[in-house]
């Protein structure tokens, strides 16, 4: 019996260990992609989303997003993101007639990766981009536009949870979502 | 300590069923809608697939697809499906022109869900329909079309890795990719 009393608890930081811990930096200050956040909490898939002065693309990304464990757990009780939370938004290439599909589109390669990290200890909210392929991601400039269309249109705390369909409702009812958004 | 190690254990299997743990019926041998898939691992997202004799959707729905972590691990060490696997497509309305989105489409609310279980107890794999809010499924009868056209099509072992980018070149290493299929 001692032996599984040993063994569980270490059983058990490892699991909290795949759910993320938080975001992980170089030392020069790059973010080290999550090697393990396809199996994080899928939020939501979008495809082909464009902004205003946006042009429709002719072969349309599929947008993936997923969030660590933690920060997902966290939001459920609270309708808010927690320090470290960490938003993996995976651009994906689509095709259509592939396999026994015909019409509409499906998944195929990564074309990106960005990440949306809260860290209080470097300022709060950054965006950081990565190259197809790129394990370490570089800070995107705090005057990119990406940041203030976020902070102007982001319905929870400058992150896009009226397009995260099971979080509107709690966000909702926890007084989270910003008026003026659907 | 003694209390530490007494609470972990319990800790850990509290997070284990949180991985799904195979298949669970009601008495009359409805399927049970597992309550957390949407935190089990995303394999991917099509819109408005169609096959052979289909007609294109008009309002298309996003197929999402998750399954319970355990077979997820199993698969990445085996590139194969082991009993009691558990696969949940949900299928979401989708819209256009939702808050900033000027063009493609974003996932709304769950418009149906099926769920294709492993379970050699029961026959092997099953299809199970669940009405749109219904935490029981039916079983679909096994002569009806998905049956025959995943046995057909489905890349690996009746099931459609062809459509899950992060399980195709896993399944080609196994050698479990079923020739034919791109």
């Amino acid at each position: 019996m001692k032996r599984v009393f040993l063994i569980a608890p270490l059983l058990c930081v490892a699991l909290l260990a795949q759910s993320g811990g938080g975001p992980q930096y170089s030392r020069e200050g790059k973010l080290l992609l999550p090697a393990d956040y396809r199996e994080w909490v899928f939020l939501s898939s979008g495809l082909g989303m464009t902004y205003p002065n946006d042009r429709p693309p002719a072969n349309p990304f599929f947008e993936n997003v997923f969030v660590d464990s933690a920060a997902y757990r966290a939001f459920l009780k609270s309708g808010s993101w927690p320090d470290k939370t960490v938003l993996v938004l995976e651009l994906r290439n689509s095709e259509t007639k592939l396999s026994i599909n015909k019409d509409g589109r499906v998944q195929t390669d990564v074309a990106g990766t960005e990440v949306h990290v809260k860290d209080a200890s470097r300022g709060g909210w950054a965006f950081y981009g990565f190259a197809k392929g790129a394990t370490e991601g570089s800070l995107i400039p705090k005057t990119e536009n990406c940041y203030s269309c976020h902070g102007q249109n982001g319905a929870v705390d400058t992150t896009f949870v009226q397009f995260y369909p099971t979080l509107i409702e709690i966000a909702r009812s926890k007084g989270t979502f910003k008026d003026g958004e659907k």
